[in-house]
């Protein structure tokens, strides 16, 4: 638990399901941490000071201490805050954890999202089969309540995209990528993983991020005619 | 160290920088294993039940037990076989240790690697661009003998790509991207590292990887006069 002496900061943006991760993994842990909401046309010096690599959020400040990417961070508040762990203790269970987690930003992220936000038809077909055959793949990898057995885990924290994004961003377009019907496993992980109390209270306001990604989707598509 | 009991497995291809850091973890750390080589022209079912997902070298078969991405599998032979450890035990450097072996992974081997297997002019300069401040930061972040301080360790495996790849590609291209004179730092660091005896056992043949690329490297370029 951090204590008053420790510096705690969150370095993120509402819109970012990377930070959204960080958020969420300090809740589960019950860790106390300032958010530093960053405004990402106009970034700030401690931005620009503590990530010059990628200058992105999140960046995670822990007693000065500034890193970067978000399974790095998560992997950094597993091994300084001991308690209620979110990878698992077995080497083999770890590296399937890590595994996935790495899958879903390497096969997930960019392609659902581009499955949405892209004039381009060819484009986007591509990307719509891509994100499915992924969705398919954790689909069959869903084995317990949660990808973390009865408990959320490294796996289910990084699919927080999954569950309350991908949703979002069908909602805007009209898309039909992941759904009850398509994968249902996955589908009832999502309801169960967006119920859980801790969860709840790390997601951003629903209502803010469909006017954000409505108005980036609205300008893309005008932009484009 | 592995017994007599284990069976402790690398599937993987002599061309891979990424095969070359498992093998090279592997030995640093005394590990008996079985190379087995994969003609990825025509892969072999073994691959393809280890791997599907992505269908792709190094996969890692401890008991049987699968496991694929290079960096990945680092953290699991540090996990499972503690001797000579290749990550810090302190929470901070275990945290930029991943940070920069993502960093190499996401910002320095695709695009060094496009920076002369390019037929596109425009292309190559990008990638000469981006690959060049990537490297100035690995510049800037060395601060011993070695990334891992006095011994090898995550970081200066997973660069064993910018040690022993890239010189290898600017020899068959012409390419002047890693020099000593460009990079003192790095260019010293990679001199210690090639001459370590364990890193000069777990290197594949030079002269084999130069007849590889120079083939293919001539048949890109023959392809598209």
């Amino acid at each position: 638990m951090a204590t008053n002496q420790e510096e705690v900061k969150l370095l993120g943006a509402l819109g970012s399901p990377f930070v959204c991760r960080v958020n969420l993994a300090l809740n589960l842990k019950g860790i106390e941490f300032e958010f530093v909401k960053e405004d990402l046309q106009n970034k700030s010096e401690l931005l620009l000071k503590y990530n010059p690599v990628y200058k992105k959020v999140p960046v995670f400040v822990h007693n000065e201490k500034p890193i970067s990417e978000s399974l790095v961070i998560l992997e950094y508040i597993d091994d300084t805050w001991t308690q209620n762990p979110i990878l698992p203790t077995d080497p083999y269970e770890r590296a399937l954890a890590r595994f996935w987690s790495k899958f879903i930003d390497d096969k997930i992220v960019s392609p659902s999202f581009k499955s949405a936000f892209t004039v381009d038809e060819k484009e986007r077909e591509k990307n719509i089969a891509e994100s499915s055959e992924a969705l398919e793949f954790l689909e069959n990898e869903l084995k317990d309540k949660f990808f973390g057995g009865e408990e959320i885990g490294f796996v289910d924290i990084a699919a927080v995209f999954i569950a309350f994004w991908i949703p979002l961003i069908q909602d805007i377009s009209g898309l039909q990528l992941f759904t009850a019907e398509k994968f249902p496993k996955l589908y009832k992980w999502s309801q169960e993983f967006l119920n859980h109390p801790i969860v709840k209270k790390s997601l951003p306001p629903r209502e803010h991020l469909f006017a954000l990604f409505k108005g980036r989707y609205e300008s893309l598509f005008n932009a484009s005619k």
